[in-house]
């Protein structure tokens, strides 16, 4: 690349959306494929889903769930078993209706072998996953039952984004069923914390807590709970939702069991999922206009070695000496696995290799020439500060420092969320704010076009319509009701009726 | 159980089919689902399923591949391209031709939104990775393209068995792409000797490697290579494959590129899988009348603990052990993970523990009462050996000696596995003894209903129709070639011809 300004054209400023597709084109994460709306995660992308499936599956482990596999097929027959179900799926499903190909009067290959009953490719899982428990559970001891499963799922999408929203993607959903509403509703919220604290404490991502509206809710859920992020154009992305379903699905799928006193109950069951959606909003939380930024703990390498030797007779000692480097940093432990470590012999420029991880998002990058050696010590880089920023480390004192250099590193790129949400968050208590807080372009400095204000919290009389009349009026939807046990009411900032509470609006993904 | 002669009935020896689904429902490892030919896996057996893919997956990256997902869906006009390969997939696949559902005349949903072309539930994925490649593949320094995809998979069956043939399953599919077709064998043979090392060292599994006739040969590959083994009926069963594809999905998806002298190739390709039949098979090539035998190696569970306290009194003490001692277990590492430990809490009868972890498989079984407490001994039995066969060990020699124990165990099954093998195995050099030997019943005690001899080295002279004659005479069919660089050549022990090998034959899975 000849002297960029950014590695990435448009910029954020210029065009966000753009700026998005060319990110992850640059990162090499993922591309769209020959089949309508389905992606191709490549090994970089699938490496980051990869990670985040080794922590949050420990996540539920440690909360006691197990992992099973459901088929992929549900009859159609099961879906209709619950009628909001039903209504918000029907509409995006993909339908096998054969089972074979046989060569047509042209010479084509035409479906063939028509089945009895059309199966659909699983949009989610509670109808397939109900009827199985409802054969498992006789009685209370066979509760709580506790199962995540990681699966692909098709929902057929008209306008899809890689990660955003694709017709087929990657997700866990646990499905569980207990004896009491109690229990079913401790564990939806013990599932929200799960999915809150893997997307700070790992994605370096602050979210909101809350439950959705009614317009907003999981069809067939009694609750739906849900982690929303702030994008870098100021726009919400819900990155994980945590479901109460009540006895809705339980009735449906007749899920019953004999309590302890001898009599026949219907179970109260959950679920929650979160899936290759969250790479999408990682990428939108941290990169810039040179690219994807990683938050370590996540990222498919920690540091990368190039080594620079730009005379033929100094190439051999280079490799040894960067070789013996990767190995010291991979007996190095961070966030409990061993340092992850690329060393970069690609026979290329050593800008255009260094460009090209930038644009990866790896945290660390590490010069090493003949003076480096001589000196016994490295040119650093860090991906979280401008990229001409380098220094030089004392070999020893990097390897050692490493961990805590990747804890700040990913610290820093937490907190600079953190206070990017709280610029752009405001309590508005007039419609007049209200209305302008969405639509007046704002300036600020190295952020996308300022389009809107950001999140508001702002009283909210509990109508539909209200809230309706608003997503038509200014494009802008409760993103959540926050938790909050004592909230302070008001007035409707749009209607003036009394409310109970504030809660969040947002233009959203 | 009521004093049962054996936990699992009807015995391995009165219905070995049979017998083998009551093991796999005694270890609640799955079921049949609701849907055709799919099947629900359990907790325990997924549980197996995911151990075997940690272990893959390092042996995958350990030979250079990366991870990476690709659409579940492909367009009929893809499969079409390679004729021996649609000929293969066109008769058992899954088609989409619907896009949503909506409310039919009788109120019932049916599909709607036909799409313009068909898409095919992915029965296997060289046509749709094939053309992702060619759009990555330009120059020769694009290569070697090195990857593997854990997915799901549809075939339409028409007879299932749970984990062996289930119309859908789980697998991986690696796909690689090289410059040269040397490259490209070596790949194929490599990856080969990955699962060969896979099935031995950790599923205690011999197998025997070699190629396929033209007959048994992977749709639209050049050489399929693959592992066999033997299950406890004496039948063969294939457990893995790998393809060396010629040029021959590199034509049909147009993979092409300059090589370093300027002139335009097509690729080599290679393929290779294993699926959820490894489950399958890894039951059958153990397990016994009393239930499903783990390899230590890929158990969810290597130690259950069962605390034994009649007296309420004792309750408490007795957990604080128990828990004590499941946690310095843990603090010791067998095959490079901490040892798994089970601490059976349950308010249920200690037989019934004692059983319902037997039929599991966990290779150790502790019982520690009051008695054994004082004593700071422990009661220890083994699954690998009779269930009656118990005995008293010092606490700390049982902690130090945990991981030996465990060692011990596996090369005891591989060991185990490798003399029935060798038993039921014979260099047959007669037309006459190679009919006997499949049809003759011999005797044999604690083995399945012996209605053959098991695996035949004999010599084939390479005709396809003798071979077609014996599968359907005698339900005998080749299971490989084995890799031999220097065969001995001799006559076919059915026609007489001139034979360059002796090949494997057997009934097979």
């Amino acid at each position: 690349m000849a002297n960029p300004t950014t590695a990435i054209t448009p910029t954020r400023s210029e065009n966000y959306s753009e700026w998005y597709q060319q990110v992850v084109r640059a990162a090499d994460l993922a591309e769209n494929s020959a089949v309508r709306g389905c992606m191709v995660i490549k090994p970089w992308g699938y490496a980051i889903w990869e990670n985040m499936q080794r922590v949050l599956d420990g996540m539920f482990k440690e909360t006691g769930h197990k992992n099973a596999y459901f088929p992929l097929f549900i009859p159609v027959s099961f879906l209709e078993k619950e009628a909001a179900h039903v209504d918000g799926f029907a509409k995006e499903c993909a339908v096998v209706t054969h089972h074979r190909l046989e060569v047509g009067p042209d010479g084509k290959l035409i479906p063939a072998g028509e089945l009895e009953e059309p199966l659909v490719v699983r949009p989610t899982s509670e109808t397939i996953i109900g009827a199985t428990y409802a054969k498992w559970v006789q009685s209370y001891r066979d509760l709580p039952i506790l199962i995540n499963q990681w699966a692909n799922v098709v929902r057929w999408e008209m306008r899809t984004r890689l990660f955003l929203r694709t017709t087929e993607f990657l997700w866990q959903e646990g499905h569980t069923a207990h004896a009491t509403r109690e229990e079913a509703v401790e564990e939806t919220m013990k599932m929200l914390k799960v999915y809150a604290a893997f997307a700070e404490g790992w994605m370096a991502m602050p979210v909101l807590q809350g439950s959705k509206t009614d317009g907003e809710r999981f069809p067939g859920a009694v609750d739906t709970y849900c982690i929303e992020a702030m994008m870098q154009d100021r726009r919400a992305l819900q990155a994980g939702t945590s479901h109460f379903l009540g006895q809705n699905f339980a009735k449906a799928s007749e899920i019953q069991f004999l309590d302890a006193q001898g009599v026949q109950q219907f179970a109260w069951t959950t679920s929650w999922g979160v899936s290759t959606r969250l790479v999408g909003a990682m990428i939108m939380a941290h990169s810039d206009d040179d690219g994807l930024i990683l938050p370590p703990k996540l990222a498919p390498a920690h540091v990368v070695i190039i080594p620079v030797a730009h005379k033929p007779e100094d190439v051999a000692a280079v490799h040894v000496w960067t070789r013996s480097l990767a190995e010291d940093l991979r007996k190095q432990s961070f966030d409990g696995r061993p340092v992850q470590v690329e060393l970069d012999l690609r026979d290329m420029r050593g800008g255009d290799k260094a460009w090209s991880w930038i644009k990866k998002g790896v945290p660390v990058r590490i010069e090493v020439g003949p003076r480096d050696i001589a000196a016994e010590s490295v040119f650093m880089a860090r991906r979280d500060r401008p990229h001409k920023e380098k220094s030089a480390v004392k070999r020893s004192d990097f390897v050692d420092g490493i961990a805590a250099l990747l804890q700040e590193i990913q610290d820093g790129i937490f907190a600079k969320a953190q206070a990017f949400q709280a610029e752009h968050t405001k309590t508005i208590d007039t419609l007049e704010e209200f209305n302008e807080y969405f639509t007046a372009p704002s300036v600020a400095e190295n952020i996308p076009t300022p389009i809107h204000g950001g999140f508001a919290f702002a009283h909210f009389c509990g109508d539909a319509k209200v809230e309706a009349d608003v997503k038509e009026r200014l494009g802008v939807t409760i993103r959540c009701i926050p938790i909050d046990d004592n909230p302070e009411s008001g007035k409707c900032v749009i209607t003036g009726l009394p409310s109970a509470r504030r809660v969040v609006w947002a233009k959203a993904y």
